[in-house]
């Protein structure tokens, strides 16, 4: 079969590669029909060690059961489903807490023995624990929106709980990635009166505008914190969603807080260390959220998504084939592409 | 007047001061019966640049109310007050909240025209907002117990409640200060099953565990990790309260926390930056807390005080004059005492 594999910073290509199949009595053989490339999948596009071997790559993903091993239940041959960015057992004690990406035989797709979500079919180890079905046909108009509740979507409502976005709340989004755009989605779905948007970039300030932004920041650094302020009677957001984890963004999402406030973080964010300044402290701001547990929000978000009162698909500006991914990554590393979808 | 004054580290007197006197409508003059030694005044005992004018020192006591401006209606005279460590005007938004830290009318003791609490007499500003009434005598035996609602009670608390702490919960308490030991109070009145102190000094140790602690553990860094992680089944604690506000205890902190769990900083930590490993992020840690509201929270603990269902008075270990509050920093700073009690 066909799949994607980084050989290198900069350096992707569509291999063939063994054919995906049943290991374990517990895994499912997904043959993928949509796919994505994530904002994660750029770290290391921008930063891998030469590799002779190379990585499998992506983890988001909807496809068509193939075959299932003697021990799974909740999926049948022939169902549609989507995988969440992890696989998880669905039973451990961290999977009923809900926090499905701890989960203690859990793992990520692309890792030794485990395919990756970028390629023609997928071994999915813990079926049972991990898959959903859709109640939807391959060819359903909603399958991009459903694919973003494998990870982008869902890692915006994560990063909208940890900020403890609710009604009435003031809610500011820093960065207008497809994660940060999921955000806004997720602040007005969760109720939030007020949305504010830090992002320069027209074509993803447009849509999160039509997503439910109110405000637009485009500064940055200083004239950002003071920007936000005003809109704020000078006080900050009571909820802030760090979703672009880098320094500066870091920083200022810590400031823009409003005291007593929260921020939720989400991704993979890079920075190893988070300034926490006294002003922070005096401010009991919470600092919340790491990677989502995605399994866990697909059931609350199905039904908005199934229902089109939300189209977090609309993130994807870009559809290519299996053969067009690595210019795919390309596009969205420079900016060119907000996220790509990929069609087999 | 006689207060406390502070010249530059180590450099701590007795000093004349003008009168404490009334100077807005809104003020109330305190004459202190109890005052105490905060952990937050060693900073300065340790760190403090020589000043010629000094700073007064000072901001947990209870009085006597002596004087009221024409505006308060809250105190009379002859009330036995108990002052949060900070005045907040009760009226804000921040204070409406429960964020009296953050009221826009609020301050310190000790800041300019304010006088300090270790001393004869305190102009409280705002004392509407801040002064809570005591239904005791000047001489009640619970007045130790009552004066640390001003502080550290209501900071242990904060922490507890920063970290989640609740029914079941497995706690962890990083030092073993007077902070940490309200902490584990504070833990076992909010219902935790398990409540771990990480300290070293047998006193504190046997209080701690006559304060609800179930294990000790005395190691730090690397080895701390490891016994927390065997006390509880290797996943670490829900809730980990960081009552000691340096480098490597948050570190410590980050690290011995359940995934999905929550560390609740308090007091004035003097690290700039923590470190946020992507560990923590893969654990979805929550980090919260800061400087605590106490005057939020004295209507909620002052039943279990005046009841004698805790008794937070106990961490005080040595007893002084005024004449005796140098000494009393002294100690407190080479580890010979736990926390200073002033009786005037």
């Amino acid at each position: 079969m066909r799949a994607t594999v980084m050989f290198g910073a900069g350096d992707v290509r569509i291999e063939t590669v063994p054919d995906a199949r049943l290991i374990e009595p517990t895994d499912a053989l997904v043959v993928v029909t949509r796919a994505a490339i994530c904002g994660s999948d750029l770290w290391p596009y921008q930063t891998m060690e030469l590799s002779e071997t190379g990585r499998r790559m992506g983890h988001e993903f909807i496809g068509v059961v193939d075959a299932v091993g003697a021990d799974v239940r909740a999926v049948k041959v022939g169902d549609v489903v989507v995988a969440p960015f992890l696989y998880s057992d669905g039973t451990c004690v961290f999977c009923r807490e809900g926090l499905h990406s701890s989960c203690l035989h859990g793992g990520r797709y692309g890792s030794a023995g485990v395919d990756g979500g970028q390629g023609d079919a997928v071994r999915v180890p813990q079926a049972d624990g991990t898959l959903v079905t859709l109640p939807v046909g391959v060819d359903d108009a909603r399958l991009p929106s459903l694919l973003t509740l494998s990870d982008v979507m869902a890692t915006g409502h994560h990063a909208a709980l940890a900020a403890k976005v609710g009604p009435g709340k003031t809610v500011a989004v820093v960065g207008d990635g497809a994660v940060g755009l999921c955000g806004v989605i997720a602040a007005r779905r969760l109720g939030a009166e007020q949305i504010i948007l830090l992002g320069r970039h027209p074509d993803r300030i447009a849509l999160a505008k039509e997503f439910g932004a109110t405000d637009v920041v485009s500064e940055r650094g200083d004239a950002a914190v003071e920007q936000v302020r005003e809109l704020t009677n000078g006080f900050g957001a009571h909820s802030v969603l760090e979703c672009v984890g880098h320094d500066q963004s870091t920083r200022t999402a810590l400031r823009i807080a409003r005291p007593g406030g929260a921020v939720g973080r989400d991704g993979l964010p890079q920075e190893e260390s988070i300034p926490l300044s006294q002003l922070t402290l005096f401010n009991n701001v919470t600092i919340g959220g790491g990677i989502a547990p995605a399994r866990a929000y697909i059931a609350e978000l199905l039904p908005d998504v199934l229902a089109g009162r939300i189209a977090p698909g609309r993130v994807f500006d870009r559809v290519a084939r299996l053969d067009g991914v690595p210019d795919g990554y390309r596009a969205m590393n420079e900016r060119e592409a907000i996220k790509v979808l990929i069609e087999f």
